[in-house]
């Protein structure tokens, strides 16, 4: 596959000329039109690489609106998406509404007023903001009005937790979800009921004040339970954290599962069983995807894949 | 203390009035100035809490480049630094240079052209990038050119875990500092350096692959050492991990020491020993001393006060 400058260089046009000729706008000499359709047909030709907008510098900034930047699953999203921008000389703002519908608002009119070319916002508080948005927007995590969506596939993510239990049903399950749901966790808790219901197993849900590194589990009782499915992975540290201190043999007394596969996973001295997102594909898609817009392509709500990662909180 | 709006209407006249008042700005009737004066004899007046240019409308967006958003310390920082500037309704974004000096000058270029009031660089990666910077700036962590420099007292720190050691002359204590260093941590090694010369402390000093979560501890040799004192605290909870995967005991057979106090630390099953910088003040404190800058005050550079925090991960 080769991007627009790669078949330009190819065909031995300018990039202008490639663009013209593959968005049907203004002609083309045929001779031209023929070469680069050949080079096309060879090589193949991935317009989401470099679209035409770059090309001719009429592309702005990129805005970035997200629930809360010092979250280490929004953060580590955040990298990624400035990382693929970067590649392609675009500017990425990131703009924090800390949770609140207020904030989102302001950024948002700021962002408009000063002409980002896109938008992309991560777990909105508050869709009706964007009622009267007249520029590209793709929406991660959580739905907004008829913007195309971006997510990981939350029902498979539970499915491959469940499956890796043994003999769920003889075990005293809890599931801890957090006060603060999103529509992500909609679908994990319905997809949690569909499955457990079909398996005949008897579990309890929690709800609990989350905010992040301020995790509030005191009214949590472990030892009445076997299994702690948790909804990230920041509450299910937590939950290892009590657990040891309350002296339960982590995999073998209590199993724990968390949800995300954070990078930070690694400076626990332990490995959490959790679902792994593919942080840095959420990345690369959510700007790919917000490019195609801007350059007026019709675009599907996008699900990525999600895997298993086993690690020693559950039974080996 | 009364922030501008109050000493008006406890003044009964306009913010505008009291602003050309204190700041000695066209003329204020005799009569007005000695009630206003009145006012601020009896209440106190903090210029700092609202600014004659939020009041007066003419101030933009603030910006801030960060070296990278998903460092656990800058995350929570540009989280602090947003919660203030919302509060005072300005808006924040936030630039994600990765490190990069590319980067860095491309989004100090863009944010200059969108005019914004004024910019706060986290930890630069080249201070030779605002050369002809003519707008306000803070400069975080690392000093930039003749700007006003905010950073943590990094010597009381040092100090502060060193004292807490005992008959550290008797031990073999290892020093481990990231192989990307600033000027923090080059403080850091400077005072661990003199104090440990003083107190006629023999100790080796590691510099390891370090980017956050990705750190490289291969070549420890953690079996050799009785204290390893970590540049900062995610360096220390990879330490950890490594000692507890080698059995070795926690705080008995080896002593571990962070530099940072982040709320990560709490969703870890121990505690760790450590030095608190007040992130929550570095964040107030960097966007009060722009909002300063601003109004054209003269400002100096800061050094916010640490206190140290016992885990046990030190001998208690």
């Amino acid at each position: 596959m080769k991007n627009i400058r790669e078949i330009a260089k190819l065909s031995g046009v300018s990039t202008a000329t490639v663009s013209r000729y593959v968005n049907k706008r203004g002609n083309t000499a045929p001779k031209t039109g023929e070469k680069i359709q050949q080079i096309i047909d060879k090589y193949g030709y991935n317009p989401n690489k470099l679209t035409t907008a770059i090309i001719n510098g009429r592309l702005n900034d990129i805005g970035v609106i997200v629930q809360n930047v010092s979250n280490p699953y929004f953060s580590q999203l955040l990298d990624e998406i400035t990382k693929y921008a970067l590649l392609q000389n675009l500017n990425v703002v990131i703009c924090n509404a800390r949770g609140s519908r207020a904030a989102e608002k302001q950024h948002y009119q700021e962002l408009t007023s000063k002409r980002v070319s896109g938008i992309i916002v991560i777990n909105t508080t508050d869709e009706q903001t964007y009622l009267n948005c007249s520029i590209p927007l793709i929406a991660l995590e959580k739905r907004i009005l008829d913007f195309p969506k971006l997510k990981v596939d939350n029902r498979k993510g539970i499915q491959l937790l469940i499956n890796n239990f043994s003999n769920l049903n003889q075990k005293k399950l809890l599931v801890i979800k957090s006060k603060t749901s999103n529509q992500s966790s909609k679908e994990r808790i319905s997809e949690v009921e569909t499955k457990l219901n079909e398996l005949k197993v008897n579990y309890q849900v929690q709800a609990i004040d989350d905010n992040f590194e301020d995790i509030e589990l005191a009214n949590v009782m472990l030892k009445k339970y076997d299994v702690v499915m948790c909804w990230n992975d920041m509450i299910a540290h937590a939950i290892v954290a009590k657990a040891i201190n309350e002296n339960i043999k982590l995999g073998e007394e209590l199993e724990i599962t968390g949800f995300d596969g954070l990078k930070l996973n690694n400076i626990f001295p332990y490995k959490l069983t959790t679902i792994h997102q593919n942080i840095s594909k959420l990345g690369e898609e959510s700007f790919s995807m917000l490019l195609e817009l801007i350059n007026n392509k019709q675009i599907q709500d996008v699900i990525l894949d999600v895997k298993i990662e086993i690690g020693n909180t559950t039974k080996q």
